[in-house]
């Protein structure tokens, strides 16, 4: 899926404004940045995702013949125009946070620069790409922040908005720490490690549901895992434990039961106690069922004994948080910095670099300056591409995901809680010259505008 | 994009359950049904979409040799079982409502009778097409009720959750009643008319907010609509005006105007008295900026002049109802009717028909019964599918616009409020020849199981 970002992903009004550049030749390089405005409820931190997406649809960049055909046939736009469009490639530079990277609010995650018309007609797919891609890595990372070193697992395929969802809920749920996926495409394409157990379908295609787990367990004698709410939870735990014995005998082991509806908590410790009583500590206890971070962490702290997690719809859709209040806005234009003064949306101008202090190994603070200026901290955003090249190869999963890990560690808990208290947010200042900056282009908008 | 669904696209324990039923030769029909249980907030009905994706992905329907060739790689399955999945094509029959089709609660909407294996490896797709296409329909359809008559255009290609979610998102959007999209993309894939205005880098471009819109108006003198929210929308009301009027002096007339951010209603009054009061009442006022069908209803009864609505990610997300609670279980097994018992989650048994009672041309209830019943009202389900090939040419998108226009005629004012009463859901019964059907099944199983 999405080898190949079609370049007319685009709204159309992105495509109206490059045809007035054309006409009047406005060139000159453009700079927008990205940026998320506020948090979600209860979020105090994002994790930036999408930035390899991104930099692949920048490299592929182009129409169609079929794609201009189509825009000619709208009677909008002039022939000088496409013809324009048909030689167009992505030929500018864009600076970043690496993939991974914990970011905050009202910071610069990536920059672009190029000549304004291309800078213009990807903002659509950039947009798109790293706000769904973060969305889903920042509300994925709560659930294994929530499950505390417990397995979870991304079962949402079946219900995420289409396939390519799908396919992008399973690698950044496995990014931020998720240890499978029951998507098989997903295993497929991005060498995820897949994993399922048995659906209530199955139990009721056969004469019994003793019969079901047993036919099930010859089959997959290393990985049956039993599912025991399709008629009575308790009851199946006494077939499950029969089965188990009887793979006892037979040298083998039943990898575990899962719980799929009613009072989890309660069937978790039942189920629990009736296997631990039977002699099958081993046998593990999943469960499923609209799961997200504040149910995994309610389960956990009433002491449920659960050693996986199923996480579908809730992670899948982020349902309490469904899109992000991000933005891609200009910035400078042929070297004249740039602000908009909308009620709520104000902008930051100019090309900028995002520093971050730590404090005994921990984050302390970010400082967003101009690009040029020099702070002693870690500048976070890096050049990514030059001229339309990426300047690194793309990086494995493996690699982002330990960087991920690595950067929580240094990320303060009362951050990283499910409720944090309502205080408490992560410090961003502005540094002195942009601030002076953005003052002098608003004074001076004001001046000239506002008449 | 989608036009081939890769079989692939499967949770993996649909591949292991295929795998039992294959060692098994559990070859038998299975009737799988699909119904939605309950509505989100303030919905009363729902708008069927995706079963047109559907019967093209099961017609479609086969594992690549590279799927198969990963699939061998993990290790899990016999070399026997993946030979039945080379040659694995759908061969079963679907009976579904018409794509387009109003339903409710609790009815099956859609069922697939076929070989065991099939009727299950299909499962996650079926259940992903069908729950996003009827969600974001049943979501746009609000929008368009509560525009009453204004126009309604789909802005939310930047905000879905991927390109494929866009897509659908303009489909969905312009079968339900939307005028155009603004993805270019779904304009050039579906024939919808596209559509948009001018962003705030366009006004930020050029070095004062007049020659941008002057500029714009001698590119395109048919189609501009001016944003005026970019440093002050009463000042660049003033600013539209004098355009306006050269435009007019060179007999041409401005199409609009665009609100984007600020208390809404009461810029859309101002701009309206001071175009009106310029003597230029066909310039029409757009707006957008974070609408939902709720803001809509809000803007128009406070009287707000709007001519049309930019709607986007709030509909684009279906943000306040992000997923559809909606399931495909097995109904029947072998001539053999079953139904699960899991609390809060239980399944009607056996091939079911939707009659629909009408009363003086206004939808008046539903009544889910067995297949072979008959009853004086109109059955809902239709054989779509025979044998693994459809029974009729996929409609064309005005087709189905056109029915779900008549179709909402049909139903009752109080279910199309946006704010219904807490009461008044349509009643949807159970034939009592199905009564007793779920009755006995649910009572052998207890008889059978609960041991």
């Amino acid at each position: 899926m999405n080898n190949k970002i079609p370049a007319l992903f685009t709204d159309l009004y992105e495509l109206t404004m490059a045809a007035v550049y054309f006409e009047r030749e406005m060139f000159a390089p453009a700079t927008f940045s990205f940026f998320v405005r506020s948090y979600p409820k209860n979020w105090r931190f994002f994790i930036f995702s999408g930035l390899e997406e991104v930099l692949s649809a920048l490299e592929a960049f182009s129409f169609s013949e079929d794609d201009l055909a189509y825009l000619e046939s709208l009677g909008l736009f002039k022939p000088v125009f496409l013809d324009f469009l048909k030689d167009l490639r992505f030929t500018g530079d864009v600076w970043a946070m690496p993939e991974g990277t914990i970011f905050f609010t009202e910071e610069p995650v990536l920059e672009i620069t190029a000549p304004l018309p291309q800078a213009q007609l990807i903002e659509t797919f950039v947009i798109n790409s790293l706000c769904f891609n973060s969305l889903i890595a920042s509300k994925a990372v709560r659930s294994v922040l929530a499950a505390n070193g417990c397995t979870v697992v991304d079962f949402s395929a079946r219900r995420t908005h289409g396939i390519e969802a799908a396919l992008k809920v399973a690698r950044n749920s496995f990014l931020v720490g998720f240890s499978a996926t029951s998507n098989t495409l997903a295993g497929k394409l991005y060498r995820i490690p897949v994993t399922g157990t048995m659906a209530h379908s199955f139990i009721e295609s056969f004469s019994s549901e003793a019969e079901a787990f047993s036919t099930f367990a010859e089959v997959f004698p290393e990985n049956t895992v039993l599912l025991l709410d399709t008629y009575d939870t308790l009851t199946a735990t006494k077939k499950a434990i029969a089965l188990a014995k009887k793979l006892e005998a037979q040298g083998k082991r039943l990898k575990g039961v899962r719980l799929d509806s009613g009072d989890i908590g309660y069937l978790a410790k039942e189920v629990r106690r009736l296997l631990d009583e039977a002699g099958l500590p081993y046998v593990k206890i999943f469960v499923s069922g609209g799961l997200d971070e504040y149910e995994i962490e309610r389960l956990l702290k009433e002491g449920a004994p659960i050693d996986a997690f199923g996480v579908g719809t809730k992670v899948g859709v982020s349902a309490d948080a469904p899109y992000l209040d991000a933005a891609y806005k200009l910035a400078c234009y042929d070297g004249r910095p740039v602000v908009k003064l909308s009620s709520g949306k104000k902008t930051l101008p100019g090309e900028k670099q995002v520093f971050r202090f730590k404090k005994e190994g921990l984050f302390q603070q970010d400082l967003v300056a101009l690009r040029e200026e020099a702070f002693g901290a870690r500048p976070l955003l890096e050049k990514v591409m030059e001229k339309g090249k990426r300047l690194k190869p793309e990086p494995a999963l493996e690699e982002i995901r330990n960087y991920i890990q690595e950067a929580l560690e240094c990320l303060p808990d009362k951050l990283k809680a499910v409720k944090p208290s309502e205080a408490g947010f992560y410090p961003v200042e502005m540094s002195s010259q942009l601030a002076r900056l953005q003052k002098a282009v608003e004074q001076e908008i004001r001046r000239k505008e506002l008449i």
